[in-house]
């Protein structure tokens, strides 16, 4: 059976936007200490100039595949209030992670609503507090604390979004080529990495194709065990063209697959599209419930399709 | 009498946002067929790296001419619901068109309204579904059935927003000196491409200044028939100084135009000025009623007034 | 006592988003008259290329200070109908001065709420009209008028945001070392112009660090006279490990300073995010109250905290 202890180790680091030099250093740590098993060794592009992402390119990248290293999460705001990172969904009750100037921190997130003075219609908003023995420094970041489970069927933790990702695109190091791997940060929270990776890959290798290693949502038209979805949109269009090359090459190799058709939801595909380079860019991955709670679960057989693909 | 043949022939080619494959390859066959009538001959930035994108670059280009080539419409989704591309705004009952791998569509647009279920206060929305004999393949882009209009005074279609923008690009041509068209996609939905053309115009030429060539709305202070609407601003603000040139202009040559003050709509040029390079940006063009319906109206009065100023 | 008399100056110029001409020769002036006084003599971009923006380049900048020079205020439209220029929040009766081309102006704002006909829900929305003798040419801006009052404590003005800012940078000219200044536009409508000057710093100098000079609101965590705001996040989050140096810094230093965290607003640190080049920034500033209104204030003391931290 297939091990997925180097994905729950990478959904228990914090990573939330802004803020994912630990995450990053793992990822460096991990290239470093694996890449002699690769069939070729890639170029490292890390550091100064790049922020906390990393670029990782075997030989001549015609393809690059984009995996954010960011997750949502919570801030310590005034008082005990908390401001979202990002767009997190967790229900009141749900415990929170983190560390500050007077050491770790575990607390309880409060969420009632509230109405909105500032609206001329009295609409409702949420209001997200946290519950604990001692005020926490203003602008600490918090993340779920996670609880791993897994069953023959499925896996479960807090941000499979998107160490599915990350852990999706660092097996396939192995074997790639002519291609590069990108981990990227901001993509959560009003984006920002994608577009100067994206003119450095432009500049560089004369990249501009994208795949979007990430999960998706199950939904009406989107199933728990009915294969990777292949998005044809959501807030975003990408090319028709491309999009249709990619659902030939799905089709002629059996992989189990589903086409995915929303309106809302973003990528670092996005990004990359309102970038000053002509990107094509495609999202693919597996479904998952619950998401952005601690509790996102995805079905195995689903990343097994997901892997088939890439 | 103006022939508007080819403008009717733009009107009923399909390309929604995304898929602007057909009217691409129709452009560029024009292009090859005309261009011997051209006082000069515009060297075509096309295909690879342009994605569905087109420039005409005449001699050494100082100001660029830009014409969206997408438009609006709908997207089959799961069911029989439709996602909208861009901002459609066709009542219950207009009939779609398409084509999918079991053949050509031609179905009915149902529209209602329906509360929010994920809305805290009950707002409503608009539900797109359509009525057909079968399901429609996901993804598949549905446009308006077309039926031109035309009468002394006006001509009226579906998608005048924007192919009036495209051919009246086209008729320039013939007489064309120091400038560029540029035909874009992604204008009814995100954007993106106009920053990557800027960048190729800016990088390749110098080349800042563009012209809009779109239709804009009529309004409490934009009439059919008073002349070329100049926008002032409509969600951005161009250069005042630019507008001012243009302004002063359009007086001196005693064109007919109207000055338009707005606070919302976007362009090309919304998508220029946020790019990373210092462009400065003009819309101008005719007035419609009807806007991205299938009844999309303008006066002939107002696309000569149109053609004067360009 | 300081003498506040330039940035008084500054606050009685009209400057629009869009309409910055009248400000930007002013400074430029300023900058011509003033720098034999200034320890080493910066390289000036502006003009052609640069809109009404402007950069002083002090030796090899390593760091760039942005002060955006355009204002929030209205527009005239169509009859009495005013649009805003940015996010003006001044209320009914507030004087409103500007220029077109039958005089000088000088009317009064009349604010009311009306049902938005458009909206499904019917929620309200502002409507802005003028009050004056004539109409008023279409596109017009109109500005507050300036009314200076200063005490001990605190000055008070329409336009401290941002001339506060810009009068923080043109101080610091006096002995900047490797640093450069920028004077951006439409920082309060849409953005634009920091894109365009972070890409020429970069491709330049190499230089991706910035100081957001501006001016923040008095909020539950942010009060007048507790020293110069360092925002931890607004509406974007900036990289957290220069955050931290840049507190570090102030703590270090022995500098009054107050932490700020809010989920809304943004600068030209949020547009240099989106752009394509990877730009660290940080928001510092003092707080003022009454924001985008004519009666902007501000505490002395936080003026020097500001000061001695850049």
């Amino acid at each position: 059976m297939k091990d997925y202890q180097l994905l729950k180790t990478l959904c228990a680091i914090p990573a939330t936007t802004g803020d994912e030099q630990q995450l990053n250093e793992f990822i460096l740590e991990y290239v470093l200490d694996h890449r002699d098993d690769w069939d070729s060794q890639p170029a490292i592009f890390a550091g100064d100039g790049f922020q906390d992402s990393i670029v990782l390119a075997f030989g001549n990248p015609r393809i690059a595949i984009f995996a954010h290293l960011d997750s949502v999460g919570y801030c310590a705001a005034y008082g005990n209030r908390l401001i979202k990172i990002g767009g997190p969904k967790a229900e009141d009750g749900a415990i929170l992670v983190g560390q500050d100037s007077r050491g770790p921190i575990e607390c309880i997130l409060r969420k009632r609503e509230e109405v909105d003075e500032k609206d001329k219609d009295g609409k409702k908003k949420d209001i997200f507090e946290y519950e604990f023995n001692r005020e926490i420094d203003r602008g600490t970041p918090l993340t779920y604390k996670p609880d791993w489970r897994e069953d023959t069927v499925s896996i479960q933790c807090c941000y499979m979004d998107n160490r599915f990702g990350v852990w999706n695109a660092l097996e396939l190091c192995s074997n790639l080529k002519d291609a590069a791997i990108v981990f990227t940060t901001y993509e959560e929270h009003l984006g920002g990495t994608a577009q100067f990776i994206g003119r450095f890959l432009y500049k560089s290798f004369g990249c501009r194709t994208a795949l979007i290693s990430d999960v998706t949502l199950t939904s009406e038209g989107i199933k728990h065990g009915d294969g990777v979805a292949i998005s044809m949109r959501d807030k975003g269009i990408p090319r028709q063209r491309f999009l249709r090359s990619i659902i030939q090459h799905a089709t002629q190799a059996g992989i189990q697959f589903q086409l995915e058709v929303e309106d809302a939801g973003g990528s670092d595909g996005t990004q990359l599209q309102l970038s000053s380079y002509p990107w094509d860019w495609c999202f693919i991955g597996p479904p998952e419930e619950n998401y952005h709670s601690p509790d996102e679960k995805i079905y195995k057989s689903d990343i097994e399709a997901t892997q088939d693909l890439y």
